[in-house]
């Protein structure tokens, strides 16, 4: 389909194009592509989220661009893309995770969440007055059953669960590479590793610091845990060393 | 009618085009038939639901992108096209089904249940601000009073009783292999072969395994049962035994 | 008026054009005339209802394709046109009877019943937001006072009282046999005879079967009444021999 | 104002053009013309309302192609447009009316109902989201004070009192020659022969029969009453005994 | 501003054209130029309305093209424009001034009158989704003080206080007719001659009858009282012979 | 930006152009600027509000046109630009002052007036469906601390503080004079003459009369006080006299 | 992409282009390039706010151009952009403020507060029928904890943290030379300093002075409070002397 007949469709979620596409959510899909990468690994212990920020400006506070976020004890998200679109996907999956907890007294399993978030996305691109989300939006968490899972969303409004999975920016370079590595008895330290060296695949060393990567685990032991700057200096300097 | 003409009409369900057609609902069909396929077949014991997953990476997990759904003990759907679009029609379904429960403390029937989901589908075509559902259902289950039943759903709203059919991707070919081997007297386990058999028709032999197919059978004894990665193996080598 | 001009106007069920047309209103009536034919016959006896069913497929239910619907005892619904508008309206044409016979006690008489249903489809050509619908129906029962009625709608949302009267594909052929071939005191029997012979001169004699045709009758002694596969059968073969 | 210009105004009932008119409510009069006609004339013994039905088929019923119709005792309407607006415009009349007798016991005046009538009209023809109504309303009735009274609406929503009056196809040739012909001292049976003559001059005599044309009156001394065929036929032929 | 820029700009009443104008209002404007004159002639001793009839044909009741109405004993409307839109508002009028006696027990002042009456028409200048009213009123009346007043209102909705003044067909002719010959001392008497003799400039003398003519005086002494058939045949041969 | 490209970001108050601008904003300033001037001085005794008034007529009463508006008694307003539009402004702020004094038992301060009226000219320019006001308003008055204040308003909905300003046509001229001969210790007499040597600056003497200019003063001792067509009179011949 | 390409998808709030941009939001970005400058630095003691004001006429009182606002008493705002926005951003600024203190008796954090004004900025970038917010705060203040914290918000939604900004005109020259100078362990004293040298890189010296520049510090000790002319006048005259 040509450039003209493509804009005959391309201009409404609520529009489907002869071959049965809808462009609105595939430009939010560039969307997500156009901001830093976020990485989840799925381990035996629990799972890793790693996110990339981009600092515009060493006045900027690293923790004010991101990219991971807390949602309960045993539940965190990262996210890719238009900033403000994730911001308002993320706060929506912690006020799910918030109203179970009230309600049931425990909290929502991580599939439950992905769905209702995708519901959410999934119906800003069929009712016509608004733009999908421009942000995916990996979940990663402990079931109540001690189960560690790990889930993206995406803009169409579909939950996909991974092992392992990168979304944004060369997301497929850190794909490539976490599929050609990755094994199912990872140990959390394994895969805290494996994410960082994925990370390190699409982007400089020199790139790479306390500042612009954070890490978070949420391990079936000891729930949702940010690494310090320390430790990310730290790991990310034996991935030097492990390099040569 | 020549492309400019036609666009003339194509961008709003609330339109019909000179010659009586609603291009918004035809551009949906194709939505479907971009999706891999789902396969129902009626036999005198229960019905079969074969759905094809499409597996973008081997680090996604196989259920994630399962096309299959228990929506009851003796209830089950599998759907084929724009997947947010079928996990709506799915939730609906379920909805549906467990309402009815709820309130008669029976299942409600196959076809009553698909009468339900085409009319939400039909209003999406005809009240403007929305687009259609670009995703086809196949409903199969057993009624209450133990008749074996078999449903599809298409964008239009339409549904339509089936001895065995096909939605989604290569619908054709793998729908001319049922007509042609097709018989009424069936059992669930030849149900299960014909299926797979018919699926093989348009697909190579080495994409098919436990984790891009999916066999569940709804039968009047047992209801809704989810066959094994090892089943599905095993009743895939007979195939290629069979072929032979 | 050019087509250039016409596309000026007929884009919304909301606009007049220069010579007082409603385009998308007799865009819907190209949209009935794409469907198969449904015909209907007043007799003395009773209301005779004949719809033709398309098989995409041998392996589909006859029944799903059923374009006669019970509405009550003594009411019978015919279809032609989009099939998804089509099961909306005759919906819509059931819940009015059922509301009227647990109000009232007593079923709605035809007429009535033809204005109510054709109130529905004037409004969707006025308001805007929405199309119109794609569907005629035949309403054909037996009133309160023992006197048979045949009522037709179209998608303008005009009711009218008809002795005889064909909708859908093909109208044109079959309701000039209908005229030629009519007569004031039919038996119910001879009111079938007329409908049949009227549909076999708009189609092959090979294409008519069980599967393909549908007969209802709407009786004042007996009500509705379905022919089953052998009568259908047999009437079919008497056609041929007369026609001999 | 060229065709290129008067398109620029001519798609919106909520629209100006440069000259100041509003030209869907034009194009809803040209509608109007498209329809067949209806006459009224108003005598000093009560008002007659005839109206001319085109048949489409011998098979239809010619009451349901009827555009004279009841609304109370003293009250009646005669139509002419597009007939499903017609009949929404003739059905709020007539609740109007029964709505004045049920609130205050006795029938509203014509004089009132005509405004009532007309509000509707306007909102249609100044307010977004919908077209104008393509149909025009003769209410002729007699007053609770005696009096007859002949309104006629148009699709501005204006209400005109008349003495003699043709309204839809043919509408100047009629009205001329109710203007030549018309006399203030006329009896209700004069009226009647005066509609039927001015119907004459527009419509060959053997397209008038008591098929395509209804006549009633009004009267003070009797109220609503419908002529018969009969009576019909009579007058007509007296018609070509005058004639010649 | 050439045509083809106006026309980006004169398709909305939420619109501003690039130098500050909104011609829909402009459009409105003209609707009311295309209708018949009306004056309002303010004297020491009451308002004068005149109102110029346009009859279509000679079977109409003049009463129903008059456009001089009574909204209470001592407060009287004229219109000119678009007959459909000046009837909402002379209807709006008299609800507003019915509803101030019903509340307060006396009628509302001609000014706040003008004021309600134009905050409708602003509001329908501003907000989307309608058009302007095509029609302009003079409001004359006395207030409770016993001071005549005259206030003419535009379809910008501006409410402007006036001597005397005319809008509709001819405004300007009459107006500068008005300006010529106005005296602030006047007796309601000639405040008639004075608009009746204004009426004559425009309009040939043979169109100036009973039928076609209009006159109204709202007196501090007597209020609302309209001239008979007689008395303006006869003030109608005063002006001839006065020309002479 | 040309011409071209201007006009696809200039219908619409819910737009930016690329170069960050809203010009439906930009031309209700056009609106503002087709109006009469009106100027407001501040002084050390109160603040000298003045309007000119554009008599189309001799016959249309000045005050009709009045631009200047006692909004409490300490509170006064002054408009500029599109007259029905300035008039809605006038009402809201009055209903606020009102209010306030009915809530609180005094009169609002003339700076939070000036807030919650650009508060509602702002949503205008921001909300779809409606356009911006296309007029300006001075606000002047004495706070309840006896300081006199003088504010103007803006279609974007910006308040500003003066000491002394000119909204509407000749803006530039009135201002220049303004800030060529304004002092911070004018008396309220010496502000009066300030405002209208600036409007003899832009207007002709013979222009300048009781009839086309308003005065008004809202003074710390006195409050609101409308000047008299005779001290009005006299204000202008010291000015030619001040002149020569 | 170039500029007939740009224009297909500039036009709505809810549309992404096909390189997943929203143009809107970056429009709106230029708005706030348009104005003038606000700066923010944080210190080990508090945050300083510096605002340019754009005087249009030496008449107009240099507080009504205020951009920097008090939202309660460790709290305050700077803006930069379209005056009407951000004023309409800072009212809910302050609500929020005010309303957190109501309700829990301290005062809303500065993060949270940032969070909650991007979320109304983000519905405006995502919803259709409305337009984003053309302007951007600075929120500075000390939490409850005494922590000094300032964040910026933008057109898109995002709330960031930093140790020195600057937004509006000439924001990326200001920017860079805080960069350069900024140090952890400024006093309040030395961030008043660092902010007005940064803001006289972008501006003459002789444009700055008490009537185009305002100074806020919010202090741990101390919190909101704006230097006075005569401060600002020595500071600037201090920067004078150290350029030399």
């Amino acid at each position: 389909m040509n450039r003209n007949d493509q804009q005959a469709y391309d201009r409404g979620t609520s529009l489907f194009s002869p071959d049965g596409r809808i462009y609105q959510v595939e430009y939010a899909r560039e969307a997500v592509s156009r901001g830093a990468a976020s990485i989840g690994v799925r381990t035996t212990e629990g799972v890793v989220l790693v996110g990339q920020n981009r600092m515009i400006s060493p006045l900027m506070e690293a923790e004010s661009v991101e990219k991971l976020h807390k949602l309960d004890d045993h539940l965190g998200a990262a996210s890719a893309g238009h900033v403000a679109d994730a911001r308002r996907l993320v706060d929506y999956a912690r006020r799910v995770a918030q109203g179970d907890r009230l309600r049931y007294g425990e909290t929502v399993d991580v599939e439950t969440l992905a769905k209702q978030v995708t519901d959410l996305i999934q119906e800003n691109t069929q009712t016509g007055g608004t733009r999908p989300f421009g942000a995916s939006l990996l979940l990663g968490g402990v079931d109540n059953g001690g189960q560690p899972r790990l889930f993206a969303t995406d803009p169409s409004g579909t939950p996909n669960e991974w092992k392992a999975v990168a979304i944004g920016g060369d997301q497929q370079t850190i794909q490539e590479y976490l599929e050609e590595h990755y094994a199912e008895d990872l140990t959390l330290d394994e895969g805290v590793s494996l994410a960082l060296e994925a990370l390190a695949e699409s982007t400089d060393a020199e790139d790479l610091g306390p500042d612009t990567v954070s890490v978070t685990t949420v391990a079936v032991e000891g729930g949702y845990r940010t690494l310090s700057a320390d430790e990310i200096e730290s790991r990310l300097a034996e991935l030097d060393t492990a390099d040569e």
